[in-house]
């Protein structure tokens, strides 16, 4: 943390002190807990008999504010564990935490004025006087355990913002508004992209046609681009006997977080769904003797993967039980690893480009954790090795990257590109990596041209990321105005009058039989509220005709861009539309 | 059965017991069981300590011939069954039989000649000199549990193939080779379309690229003229809680068919990998109020669908536990039901006629079993509701049908189109059904022009089977030599010297800029060879060039209908290709 950041989260931390004290000034019976700093403000866990409601932040907020203006010192204070017992002795949370602390740790205690006092490692401001430029605003009170056990008692958390002055608080939550507006688990129900259903279940949500169309259409692309670029398409079982996991490591170091079929104790047979795509696609490699002219060998699939996580981590598109995604595994030799790594790299950064979203992404190097060695197979030696050349071909290709300890997939380490969603929170998109561990499992070999058999390098490789979450991050990305080569319905044909049916309908066929997606609205409605409805809906081009346009053979268009034009030809639009789907242009 | 197939099936039946008489007068410790007649001949089940192999064979066809060249007489008689079991008396099996009989029921014993006798109830041929034209041919010893169970004796069953001559023997025989070249499960291996592994399970096959290419090939086409024809595509969970099927009724009817993730007695979530689509697809629908205005709605989708089948009745592409579907559900008035009902039945003649497979087609209308209410949903007036309007829309487009009874799905009727394989086996590539009992369950609905509440029909319909299915048919259908829109490979360029590899290379690249399938092979071979591995492959086209043809730039083809043409055009050759491939001409 900079020193500009320490010194924000020093303020913010105070901040919630001087919440607490404005607690207890109101409703005294109030039990604090803990109360830190964070990302944009702070908030404070506390235990009190009355329930929170949004009319009441307006008079915690005044009395925060009066208690900034009365300039009280913050005064450290350095106390026995007898003493801090005996000064929170009503206070069971308090003793709780302090029963917890090293005998002989230096115990301390802030006081705000003489009258209000924390148990608190700081540190804080001088003075409350340096508080008061600061802007602030509660916006929610939620529940929380004490110490995130459901076993404990339900505490009152109340999150506040806090910001140097009213400017930079204001600019915050204006950003928040515009987040909300994109966050895609609510303008995707909105545009009709998906939906989620109790009875079917939590992070399994249903893809309605637009959400499907667009997926199909990203889903192509990546097909037929990696095709060009030398990946040929395998379609693997989505699951398996334990058998299979059982030599690929999965059953001993992934089993929590797979679906499995039966059980071992009493079935002959236990099968599961898969987690990922690699012992699968490596049939194709094991079909048959490999030779060093077979390599590189390249498969890719559009696959569908199952992850046994928790219901209450699931969210809209983004943390889901079943997911697709173009996950490829390339069996090369050692003097081909570096070049193949890089044009994995490129496939992905291609993908990123072409969808708008490269902008968004930073690197990150997912390494083991040497600690933690029951999370991995192979040995310190082949893990050495295997980070040793991914970190070379990274330096070579001069990637700016970050490291992340214990972040590698259980058989190797991964250079993972990280996206950063509207609310600026950071999720793996796309991951590269490099891996000998499983080729040797699966005893995966080639002969070399000195007849030796030698074991290949294995890179697994995503290119776009999973579908549903890629979705997820165009829809916040564009607010829901997808490029025109993505929207699901590219063109809407409205009608002024009645009598301008037949022109409009037969703009639609003819734009149709050009394969441009339209929707034609030849409803007896005031055009103005047809027009409305089309663009909450965020279609990139309105086509509208009336009498003018039916006589003149022209059309209207209104673009999302507010782009209004008359007299078209439909030839020259339709030109116009076709160019811009074939060159993917971006918004 | 007509009078025929009744006397075919009366002479195979009394070779059997010529086979049986063979084996008495070849090995007398032979304990007889049941020998009835078969599609294609007879088989004889006997306990016999002697193993039977190929070399016996002959050896028991000769003693046949010597026995029917006797010409002795079958002869009827009526025992008692105490005169039954003295006669049979060192034969357990047959004894089991006859104690089994109901007291007082005729029972039968046939002679031929005075030493012979069966227990049967016949009918049976006058004279072994009825036989005496007839050829036959032992193809098969196998084991067989008695009474199929594995708690018994495993027997040996004897097959033979019998028929009225020899040409006709020979006819079939030369018939099957030829089936078993085409057998989709040894041929799709050999051309690497698909493989299993044992690994990984029974029912689950992995498409290699070649395999994975033609199932994209159809999926894209299937999903792409379905949009043509107004279906909205949706992609939804593989899996939902038990609550959904608890709704729909799989639960309670089909719940057996059903991969199940978790134990209802003791996990709070039981999740089941979805055996249909329907209910999933449904969601769409009830997204949001629906009007008669919005009806017919359609959607489609490409669905992957699990079945826990015995591991014992898997089978190549055919009978698997995993496969995927263009599944599809409209909604419409009841008014709109009949054209509905017919532009589904014409999107699935399209495709057959599409892929060549029309001509193996017929219907089936599947009805319910009303003496075995347990397995359907619904009262009887729902179903005869729903059978009745099925018949009359089959009757007015004038479709010939079977009926088959107990063959509907637990919910409603279906119109099944069956294929037979190239051994004549039957079974269902696509179904067409009627459903209103669904729709009441979900409480899917419409508001009608009255402002009323209605329930909409619902068709379910496939377009084109399981596509693994539909593939293992077009390997049958084509041995292998697929029409050239579906070949995974549509040209293989050849160099007749390394001269012209250059010219070879620029060639391949041409093509595959146009987006054709094609592979290079440069090596350093014999063209003969080359040529032979690549038409073992199946490759439509080859493109042969030498000297010659890099010297006049042209080129020479030699296509799969042995085609042999020198001196082309590239350019000429490619638009030829590509109209072949446009208008998915058929071989």
């Amino acid at each position: 943390m900079n020193e500009k950041n320490e010194k924000l989260h020093m303020a913010r931390h105070s901040l919630a002190h001087i919440l607490a004290k404005a607690l207890m000034e109101l409703y005294p019976q109030t039990k604090l807990t803990i109360g830190p700093a964070i990302d944009d403000g702070f908030y404070y866990d506390v235990d009190l008999d009355k329930n929170l409601t949004p009319d009441d932040y307006e008079v915690i907020e005044k009395k925060m504010r009066e208690i900034l203006n009365r300039g009280e010192p913050f005064t450290r204070k350095v106390v026995s564990k007898a003493e801090a017992l005996k000064l929170f002795k009503d206070n069971p949370y308090k003793c709780e935490i302090i029963n917890e602390l090293e005998d002989g740790k230096e115990i301390s205690i802030y006081y705000t004025g003489d009258d209000f006092f924390d148990l608190c490692s700081g540190p804080h401001v001088e003075s409350a006087k340096n508080l008061q430029n600061y802007a602030f605003k509660i916006y929610a009170v939620n529940g929380a355990y004490w110490r995130g056990s459901e076993k404990n008692k339900m505490l009152q958390r109340i999150y506040a913002y806090a910001f140097p002055d009213k400017k930079q608080l204001n600019e915050h939550i204006t950003m928040l508004e515009e987040a909300r507006k994109r966050d895609h688990n609510k303008l995707g129900r909105e545009l009709e992209l998906f939906t989620t259903v109790d009875y079917i279940g939590q992070g399994l949500p249903i893809l309605l046609p637009k959400g499907a169309k667009i997926i199909q259409i990203m889903q192509r692309f990546v097909e037929d681009e990696e095709e060009r670029r030398g990946w040929k398409l395998t379609k693997t079982p989505f699951m398996a006997k334990s058998d299979l996991y059982k030599i690929s490591g999965h059953w001993d170091h992934y089993k929590d977080g797979m679906f499995v079929l039966g059980d071992e104790s009493k079935d002959k047979e236990v099968l599961a769904l898969r987690p990922m795509t690699c012992p699968f696609q490596y049939q194709a490699y094991l079909n048959k003797a490999r030779s060093y002219k077979d390599l590189p060998l390249r498969y890719d699939e559009t696959s569908t993967l199952f992850r046994n996580e928790a219901s209450g981590e699931m969210h809209g598109l983004i943390r889901v039980r079943q997911f697709t995604i173009s996950e490829g595994h390339l069996m090369c030799t050692p003097e081909q690893l570096e070049q193949e790594f890089k044009s994995c790299l490129e496939l992905a950064i291609f993908m990123l480009k072409t969808l708008g979203l490269y902008e968004d992404a930073s690197y990150r190097f997912s390494q083991w954790d040497p600690n933690d060695r029951a999370k991995y197979i192979g040995t310190k030696e082949q893990w050495d090795e295997a980070q040793n050349t991914m970190e070379k071909i990274l330096k070579h290709l001069e990637i700016p990257y970050e490291i992340g300890v214990g972040e590698a997939a259980f058989y190797g380490p991964k250079l993972d590109i990280q996206i950063k969603n509207v609310f600026g929170k950071e999720d793996t998109l796309i991951t590269i990596q490099i891996d000998q561990m499983l080729a040797e499992k699966f005893g995966m070999e080639y002969t070399d041209k000195d007849g030796s058999k030698k074991r290949p390098y294995i890179i697994h490789r995503t290119s776009i990321g999973c579908y549903e979450r890629t979705l997820a991050y165009l829809i916040e990305k564009y607010a829901g105005a997808f490029p025109l080569w993505l929207a699901p319905v590219q063109v809407k044909v409205l009608t002024l009058t009645e009598r301008n049916n037949d022109y409009a309908a037969l703009i639609n066929k003819t734009l149709l039989d050009a394969g441009i997606r339209t929707e034609l609205d030849d409803r007896n409605e005031k055009v103005g509220y047809k027009i409305r409805e089309a663009m909450s809906m965020k279609i990139p081009y309105l086509i509208i005709v009336g009498d003018e346009e039916e006589k003149s053979q022209t059309i209207s268009i209104r673009g999302r861009g507010f782009e209004n034009k008359s007299g078209l030809k439909l030839d020259d639009f339709l030109a116009r539309l076709q160019e811009e789907i074939k060159t993917k242009k971006l918004n």
